[in-house]
């Protein structure tokens, strides 16, 4: 229940405000605004139950728990024996990122594992919002893993590169983000995409005919309050905003694209979405839609957020350099960033004997957990860190190791990029041959 | 000043609602919202300071006070002077619609004035909501005033059709808009337009590019509470209504339309857009943006409301056919709507030249008013039928004669117009040669 002497105090606000209004004839449209307000603070009520933890497209901050997060949002845990089905069908291991439980919720996985099941086809969609000029390794996660899953289920992926998005939240110059967008397509590509099989896409290049004509659709759905509830916006919103969601929905439904992207008879091809939790209230707005416009409801993977270099608190951030390694780091920095990484490692050497280093709390272990790809050698680390006969030293001294070997790998693949490939991979073609 | 037992009334209700909230902390925001309403309550009791003329581009209502409109809305009347200096300028009579004082207000033609006088060219942009299979004489009106327009100045003009306006207002099916869009251009294209100076263009074919740049960047400059109180939104709004003022704005800027269509070196080319005077709010805001893009303000040549049949009390609607003449309607149908027109002339022969019609109240009059070319006769008309000696009947007579021959001669017009002439009108190509 509310305290009494705030409803007086409010009152007090109320009047003083309402008797500057010179008419003021319609009770029942106050009751109407006081019933918005009464829901707003509920809806907000809610989604700060736990205080400390935020967790929004633009805003990952406090400490996250992750099954907390699947609760709110209502996604379903990845079990084990979804992980086996997975294997089974793609006749390979699962995925590091999928077998440690990095991607550890889904909405629908299962019935994309029926439909391909039955032969039936589907296609992969993922995105980047162009903010920095190099991704760095919590960026690669979602390439990384979509590309796995392309290659392991031989499907189209499409990769919504939101210029646009930039442009309304960032600030950043139309141009800039163009040009930005275009740098990260280049990190894009490295990661090992079928240039046959994948089409990556600018916002403002592609918005216009059947794209533009599901937009409006969606948007139509997708009232000012819903956006303002799912998105936790508040005060002055700018239009732009509002519409943005009908942007980054499109692309999970086929017949957005250029008529020969997808051959006319699979208009209504199922999409699944590999992303960070993050982007959940996006996806669970545009599945809420799909019904009502008869397209089928995007499935989706979602990852937890990778950690920051200085603790598990939010996920890494563009503008914060040094909370992240980059892909055009150099192995010097690479270092540097590792050895001031928080760590889980006791005080001296001494305590790190008698109790072991805090696992949980240990970036270079995590580290470690997403990009060492020997189960056995991950296994014997976890256990000598964990009971204290290794070294934070020596863990971080594995880590540079691996990162630099990833890095190097992936500035190499870059480096092969031309500009043609990029105009390649960017040109509308057929995808479903 | 608001009346004291309704303050406690809304007191109580608010008190109400708020006790069923859980927890509510922040008397700040209880305070902001407040003050939103606030906000409203005097932004609607402006705009309903009449209590009975409603105008928004939606809804016009009420008995129309014009000169209460340019007050309110903030526009300027065109004045003699102006009429002389357009006739001047373009060395031809001005047309009828503006000697008259149909259209009647205006936002920087003067400056459109200066800048033609200079030897600077100007385009113009007006626009239809394709919500009907035929258009009404009222929708004639802007499309007759624009074709005289181009002529005088030997400018490109632009023609938006908004199907998708029309999807997301009336929820009419998107191809049924596109349809009724094509056919809506066959009409406008019988109005005589250049066809090689005159770009057609449907929003669902053109969103894309830097039309949707523009669009983004103009609805990035415009906040969703800005929207509610220029448009009068209120309730749930949909996401697709705030999109649209920034589409309806787009082509006023020169730099929104394809690269062929513009010369590059013409980037900011000056804009003119003939309306009626509903259509203010959309400019008004476009207006209001464009300094922060650095673009130059649109330009407005603003008519009344073409009155319908049934009276003065707002405009013709295309949801009741009575209410108007279609330009598709046989010469039987005009006739008998003529006839059941409302009048200004007395309920006897004998009252009738005693007193003479009320020409203010008489919709056929005032019909010659906007159809009859000829000064002289009309002149004629206003003191035989103001005084007395001239008979309802016999004015309906000539009317029916006149928008016969308007319709008729349209008919044949729009029958010339091939499926290629749409295609070609439609096709973005050089305006400026």
């Amino acid at each position: 229940m509310i305290d009494k002497t705030e409803i007086e105090r409010i009152k007090q606000v109320i009047v003083e405000k309402l008797s500057s209004i010179h008419t003021l004839k319609r009770v029942q449209k106050i009751n109407q605004l006081v019933d918005e307000i009464a829901g707003q603070e509920e809806r907000e009520t809610e989604s700060l139950s736990s205080e400390e933890q935020v967790v929004t497209p633009w805003v990952v901050s406090g400490k996250i728990d992750h099954d907390k997060v699947i609760e709110k949002f209502g996604c379903k845990r990845i079990d084990e024996s979804l992980i086996d089905r997975v294997e089974r069908l793609t006749s390979r291991r699962a995925h590091v990122f999928l077998r440690r439980g990095f991607f550890y919720a889904h909405r629908d996985l299962d019935k994309i594992l029926d439909c391909y099941e039955s032969g039936k086809k589907f296609y992969l969609y993922t995105g980047r919002g162009p903010s920095s000029e190099s991704l760095h390794l919590g960026h690669l996660i979602p390439f990384l893993f979509t590309k796995y899953l392309q290659e392991a289920f031989k499907v189209p992926v499409v990769i919504q590169i939101t210029d646009d998005e930039k442009k309304i939240w960032k600030k950043l110059e139309k141009e800039e983000t163009k040009r930005l967008g275009r740098e990260n397509v280049k990190d894009i590509i490295a990661c090992g995409f079928d240039a046959s099989n994948t089409f990556i896409f600018s916002s403002y290049a592609t918005v216009g005919g059947k794209f533009y004509e599901n937009v409006v659709e969606i948007a139509d759905c997708i009232t000012v309050n819903k956006a303002n509830s799912t998105f936790g916006f508040t005060g002055e919103v700018s239009t732009a905003k509002m519409i943005f969601p009908s942007l980054q929905a499109a692309p999970s439904f086929s017949s957005s694209f250029p008529h020969k992207l997808f051959p006319d008879e699979k208009k209504n091809i199922p999409c699944l979405i590999p992303c960070a939790i993050d982007q959940d209230p996006y996806f669970r707005l545009t599945r809420d839609v799909a019904p009502r416009l008869d397209f089928i409801k995007p499935a989706l993977i979602e990852s937890k957020f990778f950690p920051a270099l200085r603790g598990n608190n939010g996920k890494m951030s563009a503008s914060d350099a040094n909370s992240a390694i980059y892909i055009n780091d150099s192995a010097a920095d690479i270092k540097k960033k590792i050895n001031s990484a928080v760590t889980g490692g006791r005080d001296n050497l001494e305590d790190q004997k008698k109790y072991g280093a805090n696992l949980k709390e240990d970036i270079p272990f995590q580290y470690l957990s997403f990009f060492l790809e020997d189960d056995a050698e991950l296994e014997h680390i976890k256990k000598e860190y964990g009971e204290g006969r290794m070294t934070t030293g020596d863990v971080k001294k594995r880590l540079v190791q691996v990162v630099t070997e990833i890095v190097e790998r992936h500035r190499m693949a870059r480096a092969a990029v031309t500009d043609e490939m990029v105009d390649a991979f960017m040109t509308p073609r057929p995808l479903f041959e």
